[in-house]
This record gives structure tokens, sequence and C-alpha cells, in this order.
């Protein structure tokens, strides 16, 4: 036969598991959405249509949510992990497992009148406003043998209204755009690092204490960065994340260049310089695209060129 | 001629205008969305193309960068009015003027370490995250003697973990829904309320106050109501808001109720009670649509139905 | 009490139903996305939260699914109209009903290769492949006396690419605008027309055949107006709708012009005139947004404004 | 310095280029979005913020417009390599190029009535209708030496209402699915495949034609694969690709499984079966996800893993 199977991998998408914890009258929440994929001994599916090495993805749903009732969720991480170990060690014909999630975060809401009578509680800790702003990703994968995991967020929008310029680059017949000495950096940024945790055999680190460090060290280097590009800017995220946290080897960053233009006003007699505090058109499409994995020296690049932009 | 013409109305729709204000080193945004929509004498522009009375869509967008330089940006509802009554008192043949805004909230990235080192600036304050949570609204519609102006937001997304119920509803050959003592409550909600300003003879509220007043009572609302349906709760964050603001004279609400169902983990030889902390499925489609107008007592309704679910 | 309640409704919106009719071995398919709104006693709901008055959103959502059974789906009105009906006359407590659906099309796909041979079936007539044009869409309202059928599509993206020009319209201080004499004219149009049946005492139109019927003459009126305004366009699509189908009374259109900008290449020693065929930047935002309401001469118009942009 | 730079690229993403072509009264649009990727000597850049080595993304969307006009779009792939060509060869510190391209197809608005008076033109051959269906997709590699051409399309949705059965797969503790033996099957295809052309030193394919017979043999499996699993039917079309063009040497898969699950009417006293004619409930989120590379045999596969999830 002149064509074979490569690669494949099968599961279920995207299951919408929302796991409420009851501390007394005290509610916490985890709002996840899984998605898993698994791969192994699956040509005969692909071949002849047998299922016999098939588990249904319906099967990998119900895991999903029977798993968060049986371990709960201490975080997005530790729960993949969970799920990936239970599918290729349960199913001889599942080789390799692969789970995906995204995380949205939910805040407390703040308390209301000092004054105010509660309905049916003196106190009551089980109202929450969704954050809306970045989405954490995690994403953990078992072969059987080694864990790799990675971490990320996207959708993180930032901006700075200053401290940004552009110049000193390429001309050529094509270029008309002007240099720039005091233009805003904003971005959404789409990142991913990589965890050098890969079996029990090493200590695992805090899950929800490296993201939250991670997210710090980034947007510090997005404050305390002059930037002369926004690659520099993603160069600065990505040494201080590998610098200072000796538990990821490797981070890789999709961002795009969101542009804010300054609008000409002169045809209407007026000035817009952006010292003054300046007018910008904020547009869509087309928007520079900036991507960049920083490694820790001596490691393995290992996450995908495409999968910040998943 | 059989046909005629009927309600019509043009502009520019979606001007992406983003104002920074400099403060010495104090940067501070606002990050609109602005659409133009006129209406007057316009049947010509219509009925041969005569476009003699016609204030061109690329007119009006340049107007809303110009203005927002001229007069900067205190508020939307206060831009909007700039923008509105500039329209009508300045063309002949345009009698009305609505300008629509969406609003989108930045805050301070927060503080970075203590003893870093800022590059170029002792102390920095131009550094942005997008908070990402609700859309903030402003409607402002001119006539040449009054305004309209109704604020709103969109996409709040909020959760009661507990103190809700559904039950004692109708029965009939379709119902199959079980009644549910303890079910999660989460919507996203969607509402516009109307002012009761409309003309420079009274006093002109604060815009800014009003709308930070308006979505502490619609929270406090959403957190104090033991529900028994959501129609209840949205009752209570209108009455609340009409009672306590007397700016306000009407307010409409659409809110999806976004279903998260128990999941049934019984095949499993799991519980799964609310009492004891439960997985739940958040569903996306179908969802209830529960939508409600709040008036106060005397007022006529001007909201109109469909406006929410823009 | 200060506060009244006005305007509510309430219902399961977005029900996905979708039903294969067999003909032998040949298969149909209707694919509706159905939203269901009712409204008439239900103060206690919102005041009380008593749900004694309240079909639950759950039972509106069975009917719809098992209506598609019992009496199939001939059109999406005709469909609503049995749905409406049973709400109003099965419910003492529900005095309206509103039932808004859209409509995905599919089609067959084409033969296969003439020597091809089916595996299980001499000839299979069950694959399908989704259009993807425009979205058709139904509203049927039925207060217990009379219906109001409006029928719609969303989302139909034509172009012409020459037979367009824009010019003589005002200059003021903000005009920077050229005149152009040959523009591309694209818009993505979303309308509503309204049929003048209202109840069974009236011989019912063929809906589908009303709705090609439409769309045609709406295409038509595009390919044949040389235009000067979108507007122009617009009351062209509106007249012949409503001089050529007797059974619809007006209609409303909204109609973002999808600006097309010849790109500007001298810079790069390149003309770029239309005549010779041109470059041209397909704009995101903003854009000028048309809309209006054509009406038969004598008749109300009651197509809510917004409805268009829904 | 422990960190090091790894992979990195940047460019315009999303340039949305429209080229009309006049053929006397005859017009033809091509319909684009293009994203150029960039790598070479970049360090700097993200080092020390020097921008010498750096060709801005505005100069290569000024690139895009520019030779767009100068070469005119026979294909995406065609163009693509043009463009491709011209960033590596014309600059010293480029050394790979990569272009996305997203083509979106329009089709002539068919014939008005045959009585009709067209205004300004005898004949008008300047109207089209987005067709709406698949977006066909192209990416283009150039490192100096050799192409890579991958050409695929995505949002291709499909349904067989019969024929497709899923049985005599894994049982374990978490099964709760029932087999089926007549289930619908549907999916929204996205697929690339990659041409074995790699230089001009070979015939270089008719990507136009490429593309038509590779969409004609993907629907052609689909209609004639009597389904036992989504896999097998993915394989079949994936081996006929192989088989029967010699131009391509590998294809890749993502096939969501669009649920359509039988709506359970029995508690309504109504049968609900496939062979009479169902009705079903088209589920958004979870879903299966099926991906798979098929190759010929001998070659290595290229297409990395989740690009056809982009």
């Amino acid at each position: 036969m002149p064509t074979i199977l490569g690669q494949n991998q099968y599961g279920k998408a995207e299951n919408r598991v929302v796991k409420i914890t009851r501390d007394g009258d005290t509610h916490h929440i985890k709002d996840l959405n899984v998605s898993v994929a698994l791969s192994g001994d699956l040509e005969e599916v692909h071949l002849s249509g047998s299922n016999a090495n098939c588990l249904p993805t319906d099967t990998t749903k119900n895991t999903c949510f029977a798993f968060a009732k049986e371990y709960g969720i201490e975080s997005a991480e530790q729960y993949g992990i969970h799920l990936a170990r239970h599918f290729v060690d349960s199913q001889p014909s599942i080789h390799r497992a692969r789970i995906r999630i995204e995380e949205y975060a939910w805040e407390r809401i703040a308390g209301s009148d000092a004054n105010s009578k509660f309905i049916g509680a003196d106190e009551v800790k089980h109202s929450f406003v969704r954050k809306g702003q970045e989405t954490r990703l995690a994403q953990i994968t078992y072969d059987g043998e080694k864990f790799e995991i990675l971490s990320g967020l996207k959708d993180l929008t930032v901006m700075n209204s200053t401290n940004s310029e552009f110049w000193g680059y390429i001309k050529d017949k094509y270029t008309t755009l002007q240099e720039d000495y005091d233009r805003i950096l904003a971005t959404s940024l789409s990142t991913w690092w990589r965890h050098n945790w890969t079996s029990d055999e090493q200590r695992m680190p805090s899950w929800e204490r490296s993201y939250d460090q991670v997210k710090k060290h980034i947007l510090n280097a997005f404050v305390e960065t002059y930037s002369l590009s926004l690659q520099q800017t993603l160069y600065q995220m990505g040494s201080r994340v590998i610098n200072n946290r000796s538990e990821i080897d490797e981070i890789r960053f999709s961002a795009p260049n969101k542009h804010h233009f300054r609008q000409d006003l002169s045809p209407f007699g007026l000035d817009n310089e952006a010292k003054d505090g300046a007018v910008y058109y904020a547009a869509d499409r087309p928007y520079g695209l900036i991507e960049a994995t920083i490694l820790r020296d001596g490691v393995d690049a290992r996450i995908p060129v495409d999968m910040t932009n998943l």
C-alpha cells in the first residue's frame, strides 16, 4: 500500500468542568476547559474502522468529570497529571495522553454596603465575578515514563503609553514608515513555558505559585523595559523568567504588536504630539506579529513554534 | 410611487479612539469604540443618489478624533454630548444624532519588586493592563432640543454558587425538569439605564460616579438576593438602582441563564450533591434568556426591547 | 412602591434543532437555531419569586424538539407558527410568544466520479455540505389573536467592483475625503421584512418561495443599480421587494459599507488606478453603517430600528 | 549569560489584499489575508534593541500590496513564492521567509431577470457574492535554497445523515456511551497538504487545479465511505489524495466530530428512530477531535501536529 498512517490522536475537546469546593460557607471555584488527546495502537481504527483499541471520546469526557470529583482540582497541572497518567496506565492500547486546559479566573464580589442585611445568611461567601483578564493555560503530556508540563497564558493585554521607540531599521524600495521616538507599545501576550519536572522522582513545583511568579516577572519586565523593539521587550520577559524561576527551562511568546497610530489632525489645525498627550487610532489588522523562544543555556527547545498561536 | 422611505440613519461605526492624557509622568487612558448615526433631510440620498445633504461618514470619523483632542474625553457621556450637539447644530440637514460608545477599562500594572531599578525613569506611571471585565456603554441622542442619555454595561459575568432555587413552576405535557433547591445561578449581564437629564437647564450628573454606583448596586443585589428565579434577582437589581439613584428613571436587563448542570456521576459510584461541593458541566447552548425593564413609577419606558442584546 | 415592572419576557434561546426527513434513500435537512420568548402574567416571578405562572425555559426547549417531530419543519415560519400558537393557547398565564429562528442552509455534495463504487448503497443521497452563505431568519409573534411574521437574512456579503461613485457631499472643517468616481461597493446585508399575513383567515404565503423571490430581487437590485450612494442601492432593493411581492409591506436594511480602499502605491513608482484593475486594502473598522426602512405607502412601520443589527 | 535566544520570527500578519483584474468589462477578484514571518540574523533586535538587521513589518506590508500590483495574483501559492523569494534574496539578514495566506472565494451573482434593463452597461460582469464555504489556505516557506509549499482549507462543514456507525469500542469503568448503528457523521474539516515541488528545477504544479482536485477527492471519500469511525473516513480522504495526486506527499486533518445527538422524545410519547427521520440536538461543546497525518510511503512527515488547528 503506497500510503501510511502518520501521527494521529483523538479525544474529547473542550469539556467545561466547573468544580465548587465548600469550606463551610466559603466556596471556591475552579473553572476549566479540558481537552484530551490520546495516541497509541490505533492503526485499525483508521484502516478497517475496528474500534477494539479505541477508548471512546465520550468515556474520556466522563473521566474528566469523575476525576474532578474523586481527586478535586488542586491546580490545572495536578488535575491533568491525574488524567494523563490514568489514560496511559489503564489502557494497554493508549501510549500517550495529552491534556490541554484553559482556566478562567473568578474573584469574589467585593463587600457590599456595611449596613446591608443579607438574606438567609449572616455572611455570604459564594458570590463571584469572572475576572476576565488573561486565560491561564496548561498542557500535560505523559508517555508512560515521563511527563512534560507546559504552563502558559493568553489574552493578557498590556500597554506602555511611552518609553517605546522604533528607529534605525533597514530602508529599502518599499519603505515608507517614519522613525518614531515616542510611541505606544501594546500587545496581547500569548505564552507557554516548560517546566523541567518530568517524573515523581523530582520534587513537584507549586504550580499555583509558579504561575503567579512567572506572570509577575513578565509584567515587571514590561513595566521596566525602555523598549527599542517589541523583540527586546519579549527577550527581557523571557530571560527574567528563566533567570528567576529554576523550575522553568524554556518559554515562548507570541505577541501581536497592537498598533496605536497617532491620528493626523493637522488638516484641522490641531497638533497631536505624543509629549502633549495624543489621540490614537487603535488598528485591528494588519498587525506586527513577534514570536520568540528564550531558553536556559544547554537545554533543548521543545515548545512547538505554532503553539503560542492556538 | 407605492413605496416610501421610513426611518433611516447613517454614520461611521466603530471608530477606535484612544486618548492618552499626560499629567506629568502619570498617564491616563480613555479607550473608546465610537459609532455615529445621523438622521435628517436625507430622502434624496436614497431616491436619486444626490449627496448634497450628506455629511460623509468619513467626516464623522474625523470629527470623533478631532473632538477627542479639542475637548478631551472626560467621560464617554460628556464626549458624546459634544459630538451629538455638533452634528445637529452645525449641519442644517442633520436633525438627529445618536452616538453609541463602548469603553474598555485599563488598570495600572501593580508595582514591581521593591528593589527593582527602572530604566529611564525613577518612577514609571505609564504601564497598563486591560481590565477585561465588563464593557461600559453609553448612548447619547440629540434632536436639536433635548438629549437622551443611556448608560450601560455588557459582559459582566457573575455567579452565586448557592442561595438559588427553582421550583413550583407550571408542569405540562412537555415538562421533564426536576425541581432544584440548591443550584448555581450564573449570568452575563447586559443592561442599559436611562438618565433623566435631558438639557443644560438641569444640573448634569457626574457620569463616572453614577456608573460606579449603579454597578455597585447591581452587584450588591446579586450578592444579597436569595434567589427563587433569575427574574427575581433582576428585579432586585433594577429596583435598587431606581430607588438609590435619583438621576435614573429606567433600567433594562438582558440576562442569559448560564446553566451549570450538576453532572450525573452515579454510573461511576460517585455522589455529586451540591451541599458537598459538586462538579458541574457549564453548558453553552441553549440557555435561558431573561429580559426585563424596571421603571420609576409614572415615567414612560423608552429603552428599546432589543437594545440590551446588541 | 416607587418602582414598577415594565416589558419583560423569558424563554430558552438558541435551541439547535436539526430535523432529518427520509424520503426513501433521499434525505432532507432542516437546521435551525430556535429562540423562544414568552410574556404574560409574570409579575410575581419578578416580585416574590413565585413561579406558579412560569412555564420553565427547559419546557420550552423540550417543546421545540417535540414539535419538530410531531409537525415536521416545513419552513421556519410554519414551524414557528405552531410553537407560538401552542405556548399562548395552552398556557393561561402566557399572553404573547415570540419565536426567533436562524436557519443554516445545506446543499447536496455534488456527484463524485462517474465510475466510483459506493460502499453499501447503489446510490447515496444523504451527503451534504453546509452552504455557508447567508443565514436565513424568521420571527413569529403571536398574541392570542394575530400573528406578526418577519422573515430576513444576515451575512449576505456582496461586492460591485465598479459602477459605484461617491461625490457631491457636504464639505466642512473636518472633511478630508476625496471624491471617487469609480469605487468598490461592498456590504454584508442584514435585513428583515414583514409579511401582511396575520391570521388563518388570510391565505398563507408560500414562505419558501417568498424567501427565494425576496433574495432574488435584492440581488438583482444590487447588480443593476449604478450606485451614487449605498443608501440609493438599499432603496432600490427595498422598493423592488415591496413592488414585486404583494405579501410584504415593510423591509429594513442594515448595511455596513465594507470599505475597500485603493492602496497608494505611488511611493514605489506604481500606478493603481481603478480602470486598470487595482489593489485594494479591505478595512475592518471603522465602517460606514447605513440603515433604512422602506414601506408600502399607507402602512405603519413596525420593524424595530435595532433589529437588523442583532 | 544563562539564557539564549531560540527560534524567532516576525512580520506583518493579516494584510487584507484584494486584487481586481479587469478583462474588458469582466472583472475577477482575488481576496487574500496575507501574513509574513521572517527569520535570520536577528539576535541584536532581541538583545540590545538594535534594528539594523530588521526589515520593518510595515515594509513587509507595503511589499505585499506592491507585489499584488507588480506581479498580479495568479494563485495564492504563486504570489507567496514571489514574496518569500524577495524577502530572502533581497535582504542579507533575512534567511527564511514564511508566507501564510487565507483566500476567500467569491462567485458571480447569478443572472437577473431576462427582461431587466441594466443601468449604465449592456451587460454587467462585476457583481459578486462571497461564497462563504471553506477558506482556502496556503503556506510558502523559503530558506534561500528550497521552497516548501503547503496548501489547505478550513471550515468545510459536511454531514452524512446516515451510513455511519460506532460500536465495538473499549468499555471501562467510565463508559456510559451506547453503541450506535445509524448515526449522523458531521465535521468541519481543517486540513493541510504538502506538495513535493521544492524548486524551479521541477515542473511547477497547477496550484488552482491541484486544489480543486484535492477538494474533490476529499468530498468523494466522504460521500462514498460507509463509516465505522471518523478516523476511517479521514484515512480514506487522505489515501485518496495521496494515491491520486502525485504532486502531494503528505496530508494532515483535524476534524471535530460535530455531535448530533438524537433527542430523547420518549417522555412525550414520541418515537425518534433514525430510520424514520429523526430530530437531533446539534451540540457545541464538548466535541470529539480527530487528527491524523497520511503520508506517501517512504517520505518524512513535515506538517506540524498543531498546524491544522490554527
